[in-house]
Parts: C-alpha cells; structure tokens; sequence
C-alpha cells in the first residue's frame, strides 16, 4: 500500500484474497474510512458458479458493516429459498429411503422441519460481480498471490508476492481461503492446521429443469427446500434462477480418503450416484435420473480435525475460510466469516470468536453424520434417528439466532478492557490459572 | 384403588413404582386433590445411597408440583455441589491427562466452566424418606410387584400383583425405572425398547475423607465440583457429607459388552481403575489412591439406541426413567422426570416431550464420548478437543434454562385444542401431510 496516501494514523490494511469475506470485509473497512487494499490471486474475480446462501442473521450483518452489501445482493437476483409466509415450517427434512406405505409407493414420510432462517440464495460469482462494480477504483489489485509475509522491526508488514512486487501495511487479514498461505505463514509448514481436512463426504450438484422436476416431486416439494435423508446419503434441493431449475445436492459418506487431486473437485458421473442410492425412494431415484451424465464432484474439505489454535499473530489475522472453513451442511460458512469481520481488534477476536466458529465445523460435520444415520434403514431404530431433529434444531438456531450486536458490544468491551492493561480474556481460564498445589 | 372414596369424577390414579420422580409426582397430584395411590415392588424404600442432585430448574419444578417436595429436598441437607458465588464458574472441566508443565508436575490445565446449574446434591434414600414423612396414610402400598395390566370394556385399569391381589383405576403412570414392566405392557416383550440398553460406559463410585483429598488435591479443587478429562475416561467429584467427604466417580468407557449380570451393578477393585488410569495425571492417580479396594461398578444403561416410540397405550402413561432412563452425564435425569409428571394428558404430553426427553438420553451419551475423546492424549489435536465446550455449554444450558412454565401453558393449549378436535400436533409433520404424487 505504499501508494495509498494516508491523512491520519489509521491502520493500513491489506487483505490477502479477494473473495465473499473478503469483498464485504473491504466495503466494511470502507464505511469506516479505514484504508484498505485488497490482493487477489486470480486475474478477475474467479468463475466458480457455486450456489451460496446468506441467513437473515448474516445479512444483519451486511447491513451493520455496510448497507451496499445489502443493495449488491438484491441487485444479484438473490431469492428466498423456501416459503417464508411458512411459519415453523421452512426447512424440511423427509426420508428419502423407506417407503412406509405399501398402497402408496410415491408416499414420503415428513420427519421434521423447522421456521425461521430466512436465507437468501445466489451465484457466488454473481454477487461478486456486483460488490465490485461499487468499489472505489484501485482497492483490488489482482494477478496478486502472496508469497510471503515478514513483520518489520517497525512493527509494519512486508507482503511479497509471486510477481516479485511488494506491499506495506499495518496490519493483515488473510480472506485466502481454506488453503490460506496468511495461515501457513502464521501455523508454519509443519503444522497440520496449516492444511485442509478431508471431512469424508462427497458432495455431487446438478441443476433439473423445474418442469421435469416438478413431474417426479410435485410443485411444493419441487418449490421449496427440503433434505431427504437415509442411511450414508442426503439429497438437498431447492429451486433457484427464478424457480425455472432446481439444484440438486447429493451427498455421500466416504470413509476411504479423498479419491481427486488436490483441487478438491473432480469429474463424476450420474451413475455413480445412482450406484450409491439404488435402494433409496423411488422418488429420490427418480429425481437423481433427470440429472446430467456428468457431475462435478466435490470433495468437502474444512479445518475439523486439526482446527487452528490461534486466529491471528501480532498484526496478522486470519478470517472466514482461512481461519475457520467449514463444510457446508449449515449454510453457515461465509455467514460466520461475516461476523468475524465486524472487529479487527485480533487478539480479542481471537479470544471471542475461536471457539464457536470452531464450533460451526465440528457442528456441521456432526449434522451430516446425523443425516447419514444407517439407523434410517432400520425400522427398529426409527424412532432413534429421528431423535436428531431436536439437536438439529438447536443447532440452526444457535446460528440463526445469534446476537450479533450483543457479541460486538462485548468484543469492544473485552477490547477496551484489554488496552487498559486488564488481564487477559479467557474462554476458560487462563493458564495461569491453573491448578497447582 | 377400590377402597378410595370418590367424591367427584376425577380420575383415580395409579403410580406403578415408588422411586423419586414417582414421589414427586404423587405430591403434585395430592396438592390438586386427584385420588391417587402407589404400587412399590419393594417393602420399603430401596436402600440406595447414591447420590443425586437436581438443578434448579428440576427444584422449580418441584416447587410447581407441590412446595413440600422442595421442603423435604431442605430437610434432607442437600447443599450446593459447588460455590455459587462463582459467576460464570460453577461446573469445571480441567485436563486429567496430560502434564502441561514440565517445571510443575502438580500443575493441571483448566479446560473449561459455565455458570449456573444451581444444583443440589442429596442422598436418594434419604430424600425418599423425609419425602414420606409428609405423605397422607395409606397412599403408597409396599410389596406390590404389577404383573399384567389389562384395560377394561368401561376404560378402568386392572392391575394384578404377584402377590395375586388387583388394584383398580382410571389411569396408570408407569414409574417403574429403566426395567419398567408397564413399559414392557405397552411396548410388548419382542420390542427392544422394553429392555434397558447398555452405553458401553461404566462406573466406578466411592468416598475419600475430605482432609485426605484435599492433601492430594489442594483445598479448592477438593470442595467444588470438577470433571477431570482424558482419552477413554474422566473423573468427577465433589464434597458431601457437610463437606465431611468427598464423593469421587471414575467413568471408563467399554467397548465390549457389560461384563457384569443384570442388576447393572456389580463388584468392582480399586485395582481396575489403576489399571485404566495408569499414565494419567499423578494428581488423578493420587485421588484414586485413596479410595477403598473394593468399590462398586455400575454398568451405565439408558434408552438410547431403542428410544421407546410411544411414551403412552390408551389412559396408560410412562414417566422419568420407565419412559427415557438416561446416562448421568447431564446431572438430569430425574430433573427431566419432574418436568414430565407436571401435565397427564398423556398424549399431548407424549407429542410435547417424547422428542426433548430422548434428546436428553442421546445427549448424555454424546457428552460423555466429547470428554472421552482419544484427542485429549495427542497435543496436535488438543484444539479440536477443547472445541467441545462450546457444544457441552450449550447442551447444558438448553437442560438448565428450559422455560417449564411456557411448556405448561403450551402444552395446555394444545391439549385443550385436542379435546376440540382440532387434528393431530406433529412435532414434524403428521403423517397425513406426507409427501404423495
């Protein structure tokens, strides 16, 4: 940022990676007239056609950061992903395995479902495409990939990047994804936290036409989001462009290790699919056959297994996937990094914040492992997988419901606190509190 | 109930079962001047010293039923398990495993605690027996084993006890503990919920003399209550006895079938637990040291892989452990129980709870294999251990904070709304609404 002129003492921040935490961190920054510069690897803003869908608590969050965020996800087409006039009755859970009636092969059970969540679906690279078109020129700086990261005795940084060009800042948040170089350079390259971790589960998607869709499911079930679950598989879809497709998720166990490279995504076909749910509903296999030939196949990947023991170090933090990526079965991840992003006081963000987004990867991990229970293809252990519900349940709610303001109230507490020389914040206890005798 | 004179047309009711959520419930029903009697298959109040503790929300409850519940807990000098005046540190989980200091081999890391509980701890023969010293005559009957159940053309109930005498009524509790004969009556004797089901934990009880403990553990580990956790294992303790004693609990997990008969409990050594303990924390190693050789072993059974499907037959009901015995990882058990006896409109009572109390059962399960984690024994994965406590907080803060009189009036509401005719309460969906082409 060495030709960013700066009229005040306020920290300049370089953002590594220029993605959805990224971009609606900068606007955030930006609101503040805090001086930021953002360094994004890829020559534009990446073609990844993902789906992405942002909770009303997220969203609350855009708006508190800044209210363009909000304007750039309406401008992108985003559309409620079920019926919120629904109360109580949002997202739906329904099995997708058993047939329990035997003069009605089309019948499939309802198991649960819950209100409230009010998410909002749209093309990752869409929204992307809008944030940028009112971001002031100059604030991202692509063809950027971060070699390395060295403190100065000043107590500035020195990024380097793979083009041979530097950066100055103040301080550094990384925003570079679950494969994060901020993170390697703060964990080193020895640790396992510095890596991404195979979560088992493999994720197939696909687009249906709605009509077609609507023939094997019928329009509610067709229209609004649900899961089906079943012994080591889940099919998720909702209907996006408008209600003219539907986008269909399968989801499998896999105990054995990630089969692709490490790109985390490789080719796979229907059949596969259908080789795994052959003894699933007919519907679902219905469903799985209006599907094309070839699937992408995804790998999902968080930091479960060896999640990261510090979010930051000295003026170097990290945040959303880079810090705490997650696998996708709570619709949270990019929801979280949004939080995250509200303080950038590091060390006591790291005290506030590590150990529930570390929550949200394990919990996400736990969700899926519910859904997958092979106690749904056991009718005596029926009324045993079903108890799940009432965790899943909690588990959304604690997400959907959390108290952004209250959590940023404190965090500015605890700061403050910190800077008048109060000791440390523990989650648990310091340390130092130890029990000796 | 044949001799029990009836002044008007409420119903007679019949508790199969003189435990403590079936006590406890008799109180409530007597303060509403409902005609009931209790059927006890021992001749007595069982003998068992084992320790119970019931939370604040469960003395609430209490309190609703019948303030004399809550007199007698007074009388029979149950007292706080922990400090209260701790703020924010009232149940504490602290590494029993590895050593964190190398210059200080006493030293123990603190891991975690949470605030709130209010718990009490009492004997349960002795809560039992100051509990009948307030019972109207002639209520509980003893030495009256129920063998078979029938339902009558007039919708009576006709008990038949071993001793081969009946007992008529309206309505039938079932309080009968985890080995429920009046479950079995509902259930069948083909059905796997009818029988208890093993967790695969075990547990090792005992007491140490206060001074000695707090010898080896220092004066504040030793008077307040804290869970040690290591790979396979923790050890909870805390004082009793007037702070005369310290009650010590070693939980072992056990991966293969229970070893001991089936009264659930049988001899256990000292020696056993050193063997599972052998490369723990000297601290932990120490404490095991000072209890007695001999020490019993209880098999931990609940509920959980066949949760009962049905909490209710007809104007037959399940209650506490007949309906959803638990292991004791929440502190809950009997709690939940209370909450249960509160409303006997058996079916809306069976939509209203079944789903909440078998979380409870899975929950407890869940939490004793997060303090068990192999993860504890390896520093890389530390992090993702600690991670637990988000999850064990709020689990015990949904036990904690349930909202008992917003679940009263709903539950009213919706029993009301049945008695309409309004259609079935789902807490998915009903069946009916299934999904059909």
């Amino acid at each position: 940022m060495g030709d960013t002129t700066l009229g005040d003492t306020k920290p300049r921040i370089a953002i590594v990676g220029g993605g959805v935490v990224s971009m609606i961190l900068t606007f955030g920054l930006i609101q503040r007239k805090i001086p930021v510069r953002v360094y994004e690897q890829a020559s534009g803003f990446r073609e990844i056609g993902a789906g992405f869908a942002f909770s009303a608590c997220a969203r609350h969050c855009m708006d508190l950061l800044n209210p363009s965020v909000t304007e750039a996800l309406k401008r992108c087409g985003a559309v409620p992903i079920s019926d919120e006039n629904e109360k109580d009755n949002y997202l739906r859970w329904i099995d997708g395995y058993n047939q329990h009636r035997l003069d009605d092969l089309s019948y499939q059970k309802p198991l649960a479902q819950i209100g409230g969540g009010g998410f909002r679906g749209c093309r990752r690279d869409q929204f992307l495409q809008e944030l940028a078109k009112d971001l002031p020129p100059g604030v991202i700086e692509f063809s950027k990939r971060m070699d390395t990261l060295e403190h100065r005795e000043d107590g500035s940084i020195l990024l380097t990047f793979a083009d041979g060009t530097t950066a100055e800042a103040d301080a550094v948040i990384g925003c570079d994804g679950i494969k994060s170089n901020v993170r390697k350079s703060i964990l080193g390259i020895e640790n396992k936290a510095s890596y991404a971790q195979y979560t088992h589960k493999v994720a197939y998607r696909g687009l249906v036409p709605m009509s077609a869709a609507i023939e094997v499911l019928g329009p509610w079930l067709a229209n609004n989001f649900h899961h089906h679950i079943g012994p080591g598989s889940h099919v998720t879809h909702y209907p996006v462009a408008n209600h003219q497709a539907l986008n269909v998720v399968i989801f499998l166990s896999d105990p054995g290790p990630w089969s692709g490279d490490s790109s985390m995504v490789s080719e796979g076909s229907r059949d596969e699919v259908e080789a795994a749910l052959h003894d699933w509903h007919p519907k679902v296999r219905n469903l799985v056959s209006l599907m094309p030939t070839k699937l992408s196949k995804w790998g999902l990947f968080d930091l479960g297994d060896y999640p990261v023991p510090t979010y930051y170090d000295r003026s170097v933090c990290l945040a959303g996937d880079a810090a705490h990526a997650t696998s996708p079965h709570h619709g949270a991840g990019a929801c979280l990094g949004l939080r995250n992003s509200v303080e950038v006081a590091f060390d006591t963000f790291d005290k506030m914040r590590r150990r529930r987004t570390q929550w949200l990867v394990n919990s996400s991990r736990r969700v899926c492992d519910l859904y997958h229970q092979r106690e749904w293809a056991d009718p005596e252990r029926w009324t045993k997988a079903d108890t799940c519900f009432e965790e899943i349940r909690d588990r959304s709610y604690k997400i959907w419901n959390f108290d952004v303001e209250g959590m940023v109230q404190q965090t500015l507490e605890k700061y403050e606190e910190r800077l008048r020389g109060q000791p440390e914040i523990a989650e648990g206890f310091s340390e130092e509190d130890g029990y000796t005798l």
